[in-house]
């Protein structure tokens, strides 16, 4: 695969509207994970967890523990990912890395998909409880799965708006 | 780009090793960071900023900066990653999203990579001082990247040995 090709990927803006009649299997959702859990970690702990939530009072119960997080209530499946609460400070960064391979692979599969931040601490505690997840597992993230619809969704958030900041903003050479 | 090639790129091991007689040109790392500055973020802060090193001493020096960073030391060119110290508490998972972004884009390449943590605190400091950063920048990733050596590299430290936990460890369906 060239580079343009996963640039094409990486590119793709988040979906947060899912068409309603395409459900996504479990098969797919699997594969997803399965492509995903390759991702590198610091000394390998792969500290995240993975639940996937098809149940809709629990998808809708999860879309309110974040101020950004309503959208997933529209997605057919919810991914929720959860970081291994161990005292390493690196954790969030490993989960980070997981969620943008999931977010490709679904990519690459044609399908939409648009991460969620579940906050504050009692939230993600309330999740947790939710999920079903043991302590020590922190599922701060969610990831909504689906088919893109072609109405466009409500305007997302943002701190930046247009686009991403060029290159020469962002790179300099030592 | 299908599933199975981009499973592919998120499979290739990280690189620790380096050949010495092969550079990795200043347009091949822009291209780099022209694909991953794409990658979403928590209301498209991009809380992110680029140095890449190729000053030998300077690179030596931040090598000494994390434990297990030893090995950047041997790669032609690293490329600090930079958080936005902003009071947001997920920094860490866009930084991590962002890097992912940037290792699959060096092996969609045939390059090697592999992230290395800065820590503690006052290390990341350091870095900041050594890479010129403005205050509110904290280094506390680095990508060593480089064409990857036919030796293998010492032994990785690992938590968990031997590859990746399997998807029924991993993944729940609720």
């Amino acid at each position: 695969m060239s580079l343009d090709e996963l640039s094409r990927l990486i590119r793709r803006p988040a979906t947060r509207r899912f068409v309603t009649d395409r459900d996504v299997p479990r098969e797919t959702v699997a594969a997803l994970v399965d492509a995903a859990r390759w991702t590198g970690s610091a000394r390998n702990r792969q500290p995240w967890r993975f639940v996937e939530v098809r149940d809709r009072a629990l998808i809708e119960a999860l879309s309110r523990l974040g101020a950004y997080a309503q959208f997933v209530s529209g997605a057919p499946v919810v991914l929720a990912v959860a970081a291994a609460d161990n005292g390493f400070a690196d954790t969030a960064f490993d989960t980070g890395r997981v969620t943008q391979s999931l977010v490709l692979a679904a990519a690459a599969l044609g399908l939409g998909a648009c991460p969620a931040t579940l906050f504050p601490e009692a939230n993600v505690d309330e999740a947790r409880r939710l999920l079903r997840l043991d302590e020590g597992w922190l599922p701060d993230h969610l990831v909504a799965l689906g088919y893109p619809s072609a109405e466009p969704a409500p305007a997302a958030p943002r701190v930046i708006p247009g686009g991403r900041l060029p290159l020469e903003t962002l790179l300099t050479t030592i």
